[in-house]
Order: C-alpha cells, then structure tokens, then sequence
C-alpha cells in the first residue's frame, strides 16, 4: 500500500471567508483532519475550517496535555511538551502508514509560529509532504485595521512579547515597522518599551483581527485592562514618512 | 448616487489557488478591475486572478511611466512616481465617484510592500474602503521550501535587499530568522553580509515560489547567475536550534 499524504493546510487568521482555494480542496479530499486543541477550548482552527470538511472525514484532535503551573523553560514542561509531539506524530503516522491523506490544520501559516511544524519536522523525511500557505494573523489584523505597515526599503521586525523589555525597547528603536506577537500579559511591559523607543504614539492594538467582535484602537489611549494572548501591536513604517 | 467601494485584493504569491475565497467573490463582484503594470511586462496580479473576473468587468490596467535611466532616490523620479499615483487615485476615483466599485489587485498582501497602499492612502479618507488580505510572497516562498522559518520566541526580521553591506550585516547578525527581499542584483552583497553574518550555510535561495518553474536551493551552492529582483532568500530561525 502506498503511505498517505500529509498536509500542512493554513486556515487563515479567523475569517472563514480568508481560506485559500487550496486550502478548501484539501479540507474537500482529506480522509483525516487533525488540530491542536486546548483543554476545554475546542480548536480555533476547527472553528474556522470545519465548514469545507470532507463529509464522513475523520477528526483526530490533538489535545495539549495539562502544562499549568510548569515553568516554560524548565525541563519537566519541555519534556512534556516532546513527549506530546512525538505522541501526535506517532498518531499521525499510523494514518499515513495505512495509506490516509491527513490534513493537519493551522491557524494563519502553518509554518510560521504555528504547531504543525512540531509535526512536520518529525514526519516529513518519512512521508509525501505539502504545506499549503495561509494568510498570517498578522495581515488580517494590518488589512482590517486598513494600515500600510511597510513600503520600499522598510525594514519589518516581528517581535515576540516575551522578550525582555530592554530587548524589545532595543529592537523597535531599530526597526521601520514592528509587529508584537504574544501581546497578553506582556501588555504594561510592551507599552513601556514602545514609549522608551518613542514609537507608543504610532502603535496599535488589534484584538480578534478579522474576526466578529475584532477591533483596532490606538494603544496610547487604550484602557489598561488584560488583553488575550493573541492581540497584536502594529507599528507602522510607512505612516510615518507620508 | 452613492459613491462605490473601493477594495484592495490580495491575490498572494502565484498559485492561483492561494487566492482566497474572499478574493474570488470580491472579484466576481467588482464592476472595474485595476492594476498596475510595467510597460511590455504585463501584470503579474491580472494573470494571477483574471480566471474569477465577473464577466463584464471593465479592467483598468494602470501602467507605470517609464523611469529606467533615472536614479531613485533623486527628485525627478519621485516627482515622477508620486505624479503618477496621484494620476492612478484621480482615475479610480472617478469610478467610484460614478458609483462604481473597484477591486484593486495585488500581487501578496496589499498592506505589505505592495502598490495598492500608494491608492489607499489617497483614497480611504474619501471612499469606504475594504482590504482583503493575501497570502505574503514570502509565506509562499517557505512554504513551498518545506521550511519551519519561526517558532516560539523567534525574532523575524524581513530585510530589503537594497540596504548597504554593513547594515545588512549587523541585522542578520541580530535576527533569529531572516526573509531577505528584493534580490535581484543584490545577490552578490546579500552573500557577503549572510557570510560576514555566520549565516549563509543556513541561507536558501527561493526564485518563484508557488509558482510553476519555481525551486528553492542552499544559496551557498548556487552559481552566482544573475537572480531576479523577486527571488528571495530564507535563513530559518528554527532549524538552527532543533
């Protein structure tokens, strides 16, 4: 029997209607549709594709295991989080072994912060592999927010909120345009290395980009309050030299 | 009358099917369709898309003036380019003033690097606007490149490859992951600075990605041939620490 085919399929940053016609195709032939899920949170990238499914397809969720509470750089979380991913893979494997196409689902591009490559590093040596590209979370949020975020020569610096504020005070004083993963928590510390920086007057805050209920305000007169972990800080480049 | 809607529309990186379905209904909706083109090169975007113009749409190619010869950072060709931005913007909007909508096409992300922004910064204020965003070149280039480019706390830095040896240099140097843009007769520099940098044996070489011809190889062992201005070249931030 011929092993099956796995594929990476990006699903976009939220909006059903930013899938790609490849994507669709995909979701239309696969036998299996897999995605990471979080205890108690269903799949974001489900909610999103389920929509194209092939009828009578099989779901295969990949649950997170329970990680609270264990620091992140620790031994004991990353060893989880291993152990977890060769576990999907194992799973994933059997499916293609027996000859099933998988398609595994990511949200924005699958190779760009996302999951699926934990998977894709450990099967695609052994399998018939596709990645089929989305479009990120970050250009749905520049695109609803309707602000050019780079033109010419600018250069742009995708930042993780976590990084120290020195480093990120730092690296927004060198760059043209800056976008801010991993906003959540790291929100007071972002805002203080964008004042440090004097980039805060031209940042914004987009939550749920492209989404219902997503909003885009500027981030000097946003109200304190918890943002989710999924807002995005835009800085844009172009805006400044107009 | 009421005025029409003006729509920026990603059409992505090549593939035809990396067009998103909002873009397809988009354009099987639009009552004008633009886009801008190099005199005797055509579109790019138009060849990409013309497969879901409503039938009937009146095409509104917006053609470049000829700027060969002049030195681009000096004032005839700016006064040049933004003349004729502003000649592009008076066109569209007359068809929007007529109550028309107009879908303008762009190749990738309208919001990143494209030309459609020069339209939108004229024109939003004035017409309701929507931005549809695409599938980034750069996605298509590493997607079909098979290669993880960030995880986890990956810093990506996307660099033109016009910037001079030295800057080029010391932001590879600082950068977990790069996407070097604008290759074209760069190339030879963009080596010197990735090998100055301690990152060309990571470095690929993408010529057009997604679509059909492209290929993706280790810059380090390609022959120095002359590259197109849209290649691009990928140093994966993840793969250094798996």
């Amino acid at each position: 029997m011929n092993a099956g085919r796995l594929i990476g399929v990006g699903v976009g940053p939220g909006d059903p209607e930013l899938l790609t016609l490849k994507a669709v195709r995909a979701l239309g032939e696969a036998d299996v549709i897999a995605f990471f899920s979080k205890l108690g949170n269903g799949s974001h990238a489900r909610a999103i594709a389920c929509g194209h499914f092939r009828a009578g397809a099989e779901e295969l969720p990949l649950g997170y295991p329970v990680t609270t509470e264990m620091p992140k750089d620790e031994a004991p979380y990353k060893e989880s989080i291993a152990a977890f991913y060769d576990a999907s893979a194992q799973t994933v494997a059997a499916h293609l072994d027996a000859g099933r196409t998988v398609a595994v689902l990511s949200e924005g591009d699958p190779l760009f912060y996302g999951s699926y490559m934990h998977l894709h590093v450990r099967l695609s040596t052994r399998f018939p592999t596709e990645v089929i590209a989305g479009v990120t979370g970050m250009s749905g949020c520049w695109s609803q927010a309707g602000v050019p975020i780079t033109q010419g020569d600018d250069v742009l610096s995708v930042l993780p909120g976590t990084l120290s504020e020195e480093q990120l005070t730092r690296r927004l004083q060198e760059a043209d345009a800056a976008v801010i993963m991993k906003v959540g928590r790291n929100l007071p510390k972002i805002r203080r290395a964008l004042a440090a920086a004097g980039k805060l007057g031209q940042a914004l805050y987009v939550e749920r980009g492209t989404m219902e209920g997503g909003h885009c305000v500027p981030l000097e007169g946003r109200v304190e309050t918890p943002a989710p972990y999924f807002a995005i800080v835009l800085v844009p480049g172009w805006g400044a030299r107009r």
